[in-house]
């Protein structure tokens, strides 16, 4: 690898790290991030590693009221061996410019932003923890910072890294969540931003969120924005169910998002030899799936949860409960399978596994 | 009115004002700004207008990774008695709320938020320019900025209010522009956040309006997200046009913004009895009114321009040419009667028009 000139300058105190075993999700940050600028003539430059600390903007800056940005999420692990890993970060790279390419962001070099956020990491490695289900949640996240109120792209972006050290997605760990299918609102359309990793997305998303929580729900089940009858993405986690014996998921369309733990799911499948397909999946068949005895099993696939079995949907009054609302086996195969080999305790045949030397 | 509390610090230097006959569009920003917070179980609290600064945020603060995030754009002008006048300002608060609404932030109390845009302005009002076709733009804007990676609405929020004084949004100014109609990219689909005023929107419209100024187009058309058939709004401005005597616009559908300056056409059409239709309208219509002889003009309208004639649309390898390349009548008269109430200059039959203190 290159030697990228990154300047350091380390914390002179060090916070108090929160006890490993009482973790939640994105609340505490570690004591440093990293931040590099981008000026149009000038392209990315100063890259440093800083204490952990706030960010100042003009209140005109572009992110505030156009929000022009994008971001990635990964995880870094401690194995038994007391080695800091991570799990295919080249690929977040890759998606983080494709979104940056969508967003009008200027490309950033992958193996240097790869070799950044391992730097910050090693710096920081106090901080991953090492009790079962938790992990180092890398944040990678660039902005339009320049104070313009016009709509056009920004001349100026930030592009940082910060790190959490993170416990379980869900309250309810890997067990079964009960989830309602969308029906008014919308995440994405093709065209739109659904596939690219931004901010407007999320937003969007809020409000049915907040709507199925009200209900009882942990998510929503989200419908194509064009007829409301295709399903795309559950919460903010790509789909999978298992019909009849064969495993399927909503085909790339532009509208859902090219999940790293999705694609990850479809090769261990291929690897174990169990039928897979990408393909356009409609509501209807999934309760007619279920009428006919065939649905055996429904999870969802992020990086935040890494697998999330659904034990319910919720759809036009009616509720179905997936595999008696249990944990299905495929579910539970892959779940350990995909933690097995991010936490270093299975072998990886993939060639996933990223040291973080 | 009632006496709202507000702290007031007054900036102790003043920055240079720019030349008033040389303002370009949202680069520049006065003395002061208005902010105020919120706090889960508080509510809206500490009100206060102080000296134009930056903005300190955690960099996990939400509105960077997640956009939860509004804003809104009027204008002030200096009428020829050197009085300060807003233009419907009471409807840009209404509609601020709504947005609240779609991005599940907490309301704002619309007449103290008129109260605090009226005395923000009166603060820095030598910056209210006196030049024709020049303006004090006015950007209330609120965002999350609480600590958090999961993705739920914030528990904190800040509302600001920033002023920059204008020039004309366009180089062209009243000149007509040609415009692209967009058949890849998608603005916002129904379900989706297209009807609130909320960053996203603006992020997904970047990439097209890049795409179509590399061809010459001054902005995009945009379609439906559903059927890529009906229009829906052209650049960030609501689009009208005149077909054999009649004025018609898009219908408010959910996915495309509840322009004020739209809003006020149509009242202006209505008065002068004009007659004017709110319908779907497909982009073939469009056409074939054009190869009939029968469009006569097309404009689009937004606070920020007032009203940009569009003098050519290009789609699908064919350009057409509209009224000559020439503004229209109507649209010189929408123009001079909308800008002459703006500025004091017109009698305002309509109470539009709304004293600053």
């Amino acid at each position: 690898m290159k030697d990228y000139q990154i300047d350091v300058q380390l914390s002179t105190t060090k916070k108090e790290k929160p006890a490993f075993n009482q973790l939640s999700f994105g609340t505490v940050f570690t004591d440093h991030m990293f931040v590099m600028d981008y000026t149009k003539g000038k392209g990315w430059h100063d890259a440093r590693i800083i204490p952990y600390q706030p960010i100042m903007l003009d209140p005109a800056a572009i992110i505030f009221h156009y929000g022009q940005t994008v971001f990635e999420g990964l995880k870094a692990y401690k194995t038994k061996e007391e080695e800091v890993v991570l799990f295919r970060p080249d690929e977040n790279m890759k998606r983080l410019n494709r979104s940056n390419q969508r967003l009008c962001i200027p490309e950033i070099d992958e193996e240097f932003a790869l070799f950044a956020l391992k730097k910050l990491i090693s710096i920081d490695k106090d901080w991953v923890p090492n009790v079962e289900g938790t992990s180092l949640y890398v944040r990678p996240f660039i902005f339009a910072d320049e104070p313009y109120l016009g709509v056009s792209p920004s001349d100026t972006y930030r592009f940082m890294i910060i790190l959490s050290p993170v416990g379980a997605y869900y309250k309810e760990g890997i067990n079964p969540v009960k989830i309602a299918v969308e029906s008014e609102f919308v995440r994405a359309v093709k065209g739109g931003t659904g596939n690219a990793k931004t901010a407007g997305n999320y937003a969007a998303s809020l409000k049915a969120q907040e709507e199925a929580e009200a209900e009882g729900f942990s998510q929503v089940l989200w419908l194509d924005g064009k007829e409301h009858k295709y399903i795309e993405e559950v919460g903010s986690m790509n789909v999978f169910f298992k019909i009849n014996g064969e495993v399927v998921t909503p085909e790339l369309n532009g509208s859902i998002l090219e999940g790293i733990t999705r694609k990850s799911v479809l090769e261990l499948l291929h690897y174990w030899n169990i039928p897979v397909v990408e393909r356009r999946i409609s509501i209807d068949e999934i309760f007619q799936a279920y009428h006919a005895g065939e649905l055996e099993e429904a999870f969802g696939t992020g990086t935040a949860a890494v697998i999330s079995p659904i034990g319910e949907l919720f759809w036009q009054g009616e509720k179905i409960t997936i595999n008696n609302g249990n944990t299905g086996d495929i579910s539970k195969k892959i779940y350990e399978s995909l933690t097995g080999i991010q936490t270093g305790n299975h072998e990886d045949p993939f060639g996933w596994r990223v040291k973080v030397d």
